[in-house]
């Protein structure tokens, strides 16, 4: 492609139409024409920037190689000349002026006193889409709050009269220093939310010295993450395996060879789950009478973003791929998504580095359990059948899902995790208030550590034992009788005293 | 009857009152006066038609042979000239008006996501008391609801690192292939729903490779259904017993010859509930003077659509029958309703081939446990006492109720099931598109058992084991403490932050 | 008295003031100057009545005997010319006109489907003193709801393909034929909700075939409710104990020679309970700079209606007691409100005939368990320490509390109970309907039973077994943790398919 | 300081900027200049005050010595000429007036019925910072509900017929008589809620023979508190340990001399609790363009009022103090804040006289166990390894959280315990009623005693047994499945019968 002339906006701007399309994206003109039916996003949100530019579009919801993954060599035209390019003057509509309203009346930074607060900005101020793609989880959503819930099932036994003026929450996680148990988990296309996309996380992991896992599904370029890391920031890789084992093995090498300190194959998701909430959203971005029915053949693009940025992943993973990864690289690996002990038994038996107890945020398998609960059992067998004990460094246990506190993370460190990873508290803080978000919310993290060790009586983290908490509760899953609604409708609520009415008046 | 001047619509129209009343109901006249008290739907809506033609009233809310099994020949008055007949000029409601608005703003097939979403447009565009028949159950409706949060108490254990390229939930249902391990149960009364009623399942099961169970409730006659039926296509015969058993040996033997490969015997409906959802509905269709108070004489015409169309059924039905259906049939005969494991044993020592686990969709005894809560039992029991395991070939189980994922039938085969019946999803696939909605809605039960076998690391039926789902929490029957109002009323509940002023005013 | 000349009307008008106070009720002249400060509804109102015929007020609000028993005999003035007293001029109120339409707007008789719907309208036509007489409980009313829920705990197994054509619920309740296996319980002041107050009980359980309880407390004398009984009718008596054990042995005696078969002696009310909504009443009949503090000397008047009308009752009561029971009648004693297995073992050993397993409705001790909670203790304990099996024709078992439904009562007849007691549904039913009304109730209750026992497979009482009900959840007092306000104001509900916007505005 | 000339208003007036800022409080000059930027509460409120009279201001939401103790002494510039002094204008807000007329129509005291009614006022007529204070919790507010929502887990098995004519519910704590088994517990900040604060409670605890225990932290100094008891009046204290141990030597043994005749060491609390509810009042009282961040250095101003008096608070306390504390005074040792039964016993094996089983109201560690719920293990696990009864002389155990019930407290009394510690039902009470409404409360609590004791069958303390509880469902601790709410819009709830549309319409 090299020594080939410019292309001119002119040029480009007359392939407009479903007969012939072209779009520009980073400077680089594609021909799209038969991908129009293919596109996982519907092909009407492309046919509006026919022979346009469709960067400012694509940037946020596709990682930035999609288009070049996706399209055939031969449909890559080349670079247009920028000075050629019509400006595409943006019409703002009510509703987005109305976001933007909302985005400067934001309250600052200092009256966000937990990680709930970001999320409540960030529903308030980041577009629909992206909220319905951040909060999208399967089916009816039972699990992604299942995750939050299960931790109330857990209640604590602190201990008192230990001097506990010093406290140091600080540990290793694969052999590295993190001034906390926890770590920014891999979380898709963080442009949606904010403009610098992941590398917020990046700068922010920096600052307070914790590790970042990097996702496969960024918005943002590995290169680029990699890049904007501190001298000596660990950073690790959680890795969707592509059919290709070719493109996998690169990715890996890359990755290792720029010093990625440890592989996180996610392997709970063989094919990414429906989430609705995500997939409503395309209706609004389609012309209803062109959206085909699902199943009769075509692309089905109603599966929403994670559908859509999706299909390499190889549903024919399985353990046999394991002494693949151990000959292509040396970084510990770890498998992202483990659901129970037999699983985490055979993880061991492989020689494997640990295992994160995880239902992806409950966005993949509707009713699996959630992350701390399958930590008890996890933890039960592993003493039984092998004889270990946990916090192990050999073989390191780590939770994700539902974490708001930082109780929440001492909860499963007295129960054997090393760590726990947070994804959309994070994804929520870069969305509200973007890097500052990120940090803040490390902060709140460091303070909630710094009362709660103190009022748990440990002193470090070793000090956080089993006998701390009380999980009896763990595995109860209760649904109440439904309601009597003619007997409930009959019974009159009790009304107490009441200041007499002209108080209410005024 | 035969050679019958045929009867002209003047001398129909003379037969207009209490004292004498006439109808016409599909070309046929019949003299109803004495029936009129009688009539389970009340008098007050014949003598509406008293003298016309009330075919379109009568059609949806009646079994086919409704009038000519409860009317006495004599009373059969033959054939009506057609063209003698008046037409009556319908009026359109402000109401009915508004309900066909509605029907015209629905959402196209392909934004309906999950079965749920049928029901909530089902409820908006079905008449009110079809509706009512439809939703309603027995007493306060806590077993209707029961039916579905049993599953809830139920949570997988999925595996991880299979190659689950390949998934298929196809399956044998005694004996004859099932492209999922489902079928559509009986339910009666279509027509309430959609013009073609119970033929939009005939159809839709051809397609897509499930089998139908015919109800004897239905709109349609029973050989409508099985002509509807493509070549091949497998159908069930679900059968309310008669007190006269030559009528049910008629039924039996003509659905044997007419292919039936299975005879689902109902035993959980000696009598038929009191629904009161659609008992209220009665009090509409009725002047209320008119209405004798129930226990004093005559026919409690309170009692709603579901006793109106079930006098005939035997409450005398017993085990000791089991040899009349042997000796009258050799279809496979399936006990559908059994709720203990008691019953389900004496099945099996009786050969039958099989038990449907099920409360007849709530609708029958309040507070009889959900078909979930009772495989659980059932399975280890006839382990325990037969040594059988399940699924099992020679005996199986079947669960119906409060069905609305895949991952509830998933559970349910994990637990033992050989497949699971869904009846109110499809009668609100149909009731919102027709045919068409029954088939998206296997569609979407398609989708959803790809992925989760997927997720859940089965390759096939066989692989979903019991070791696949956490199901000790199934006979937990909990209720909260009451509120304590006062207590909660004082709490004042957590605000997080919030946008400033100006950001909700927008 | 005799020979006195009666007094006129004019005579009592001149005593109208709080320093001479007379008032007439029933025809005679009382002089309530000194009581004034010792009634228990508070001064203001009797004033209201000084010199004037205070019966259409006192009425429904008092026991027969109050003012005869509660006033010294010198201050019975004796009987009125009535030809001289003035009519009060009633003043109807905007509030009770309202009422009164209400009243008219009642839905009829048929279009009552179940006991809930009683009460409902009762809650809507019953002034406003009534409703919180009747409805108020113990505390916070945590209890009373308890009552109705721990019933939601247990649930069915039920039998199938048994002859169920004939069934019979049809019992013996200490030796005498009941219709059903209920009883109606004895509640206090009926007047309040229809002016023939018990009479219409009376009268409902003779043409029904079921016994009623009578009670102390009743608007109602005994010997009008006697009176009123149909030949052969059985009544049972449900005692306070007074402390003047004469007095009790005079009601005990003179019942037992009307025909009393049994008396039920209640022991869960050495003091009657303070129920706040009936207490918050006071204050609205009561000038508030009137009202005394409370334990500040005075009678305290803000206690509620119960607490008016029971001063008598003797907390003194105790086993020893027993004793003298047995010495004045030879009616069988049951003890009304024993609450424990302990308490129900003493009353065994002592010989007496049984025990109704009940915490007064919730009306006396917050937190006293449900009947049909510590029917389960009590027939399991009495099996182990005493062989006893349930239900048992020598020691009989009675429920009441919280019943709503027939298959409330066949849930406690299966766990051994002989009867069960049902108080205020009755109470709802006349309220709402009269006597007629206490009829539709129970013929609502014998449809239950038919219709019930069918599906459960019991063709009689007898067959009503422990096994086809599951009570092990029965002791389970669940409290959810408290909801996270911020976590749960963050996720937003899903939102199904929905009819576009046309379709919402017609 | 002596014969210093005194300041004027004038020189004062002078010192009314961040440059030199002078305030007075109680009659004497500080020069807060330096402690702007350390004020907890932030510098915009005492530059409000910046050269003028604060004392107003000051002194409810400070210990009395605050200002005494943070300042230098070289800042102490002495007393002020009162004459000298300019009267401040007060501005009353719309809201503070609106305030002040809900205050005048606040209920008379003889309608307030129970505990929570004072809260309900109090929530209405609290200035809202002291509402935050008082009311706010730890994290997301779970524990404080939980610790009330405990005792819901705990049912009565109340015995029958015993003569309880006379009750009796005096106890004695550490060998003091009481008059119920409850003391008032230790709260900070008294006159947020009355300008008398914690003075109201030293009156009304001698009027009702129970024990106040006294704050540290009360907005009344120590000697005004005892100076107001009653002669013979038994008063504890509570103690926060100083950094400083010769601080707290002095106000131990100041204490002891006193008379004060127990000693509670609070030691749930090495850093108090993030309180948000309390933060976030913070900002309204500051311009957030001079909140600095948290964690940046400087005095973090966001902490609520909690963290800002409490700095002194020694986090180094531990098991060693102990013979500290018992070499300074000869009162009895309780530990306030035992949180498990090995520290109980370590209290116990240590000869300490009791402890007291707290989260400190829920304010402390979100997720600690209720006092109720701990004294189950303790009382079973100091039977078990030292073979104690409870309740003990020797060693008493007391609980505190939750309690607004007579039934709370005998709850706990039959689970063990000597006495319970009620502290915010006080609080509501002076807030809404001053002294009399904490008579009132006592009152109430007085009649509930008698009444309930009455209905437990227990005629005295020692008679309120274990085995008058259930507590088996002590240590549940349920989350409700999460609501499937797709399925839960569709179900329609029932409607009972309804009065006809005229009714409603009155």
């Amino acid at each position: 492609m090299a020594h080939r002339k410019l292309l001119t906006g002119k040029e480009v701007a007359l392939h407009n139409s479903r007969e012939s399309c072209w779009i520009i994206v980073h400077g680089n003109v594609y021909d799209v024409t038969d991908f129009l039916d293919e596109h996982p996003g519907g092909s009407k949100i492309i046919l509006k920037y026919a022979g346009k530019d469709a960067t400012k579009e694509y940037e946020p919801i596709h990682p930035p190689d999609a288009i070049t993954t996706n399209l055939k060599p031969e449909k890559h035209l080349g670079p247009v000349d920028p000075g050629t390019v019509e400006k595409i003057e943006e019409v703002i509509t009510a509703e987005e002026r109305a976001r933007q309203a909302r985005i400067a009346a934001r309250p600052h930074l200092s009256e966000i006193l937990n990680l709930h607060d970001f999320e409540a900005i960030a529903r308030t101020v980041l577009p629909e889409k992206a909220w319905a793609y951040y909060s999208s989880a399967a089916d009816d959503e039972i699990t992604i709050r299942e995750n939050h819930s299960a931790f109330h099932r857990v209640w604590f036994r602190p201990r008192i009269l230990r001097d506990v003026t010093k406290v140091d929450w600080s540990t290793t996680i694969l052999g590295h220093k993190s001034s906390m148990p926890l770590y920014i988990s891999a979380t898709a296309l963080g442009k949606l939310g904010h403009p610098d996309g992941e590398l917020t996380l990046t700068r922010a992991a920096a600052k307070h010295g914790v590790i970042q896992m990097i996702p496969t599904l960024a918005s943002c370029s590995f290169d680029e993450m990699v890049d904007a890391a501190a001298p000596g920031q660990v950073q690790f890789l959680q890795l969707y395996v592509n059919k290709d084992r070719g493109v996998t093995k690169r990715i890996v090498q890359h990755a290792e060879k720029r010093g990625i300190k440890g592989l996180f194959i996610t392997v709970d998701a063989p094919q990414l789950g429906r989430r609705e909430k995500d997939m409503r959203q395309k209706f609004e971005a389609e012309d209803p009478s062109e959206v085909k029915q699902a199943g009769q053949g075509g692309v089905d693009r109603s599966q929403g973003a994670a559908r859509a940025i999706s299909s390499f992943i190889d549903p024919g993973l399985n353990w046999s791929d394991m002494s693949f990864f151990k000959s292509i690289t040396n970084m510990p690996l770890i498998l992202k998504g483990v659901q129970c002990w037999e699983d985490a038994l055979e993880a061991y038996d492989m020689g494997l580095a640990g295992v994160v107890l995880s239902n992806h945020g409950g966005r993949q398998l509707e009713f699996a359990r959630s992350g701390i609960e399958v930590l008890v059992e996890v933890v039960d067998k592993l003493k039984e059948k092998r004889g270990l004990n946990f916090p192990n460094e050999k073989f390191q246990l780590f939770v994700d899902g539902g974490v708001r506190r930082a109780t929440d993370v001492i909860k499963a460190i007295a129960l054997g995790a090393t760590a726990v990873g947070l994804g959309r508290p994070f994804i929520y803080a870069f969305s509200s208030h973007g890097q500052e978000g990120v940090e803040r919310a490390l902060q709140i993290l460091h303070d909630e550590f710094e009362m709660n060790m103190r009022l748990l009586g440990a002193r470090n983290i070793k000090e956080i034992v089993p006998e701390m908490v009380d999980a009896s509760n763990i595995h109860l899953h209760t649904v109440s009788v439904p309601n009597d609604n003619l007997y409930n409708n009959n019974y009159e609520h009790l009304q107490g005293a009441r200041i007499r009415e002209i108080g209410s008046k005024l």
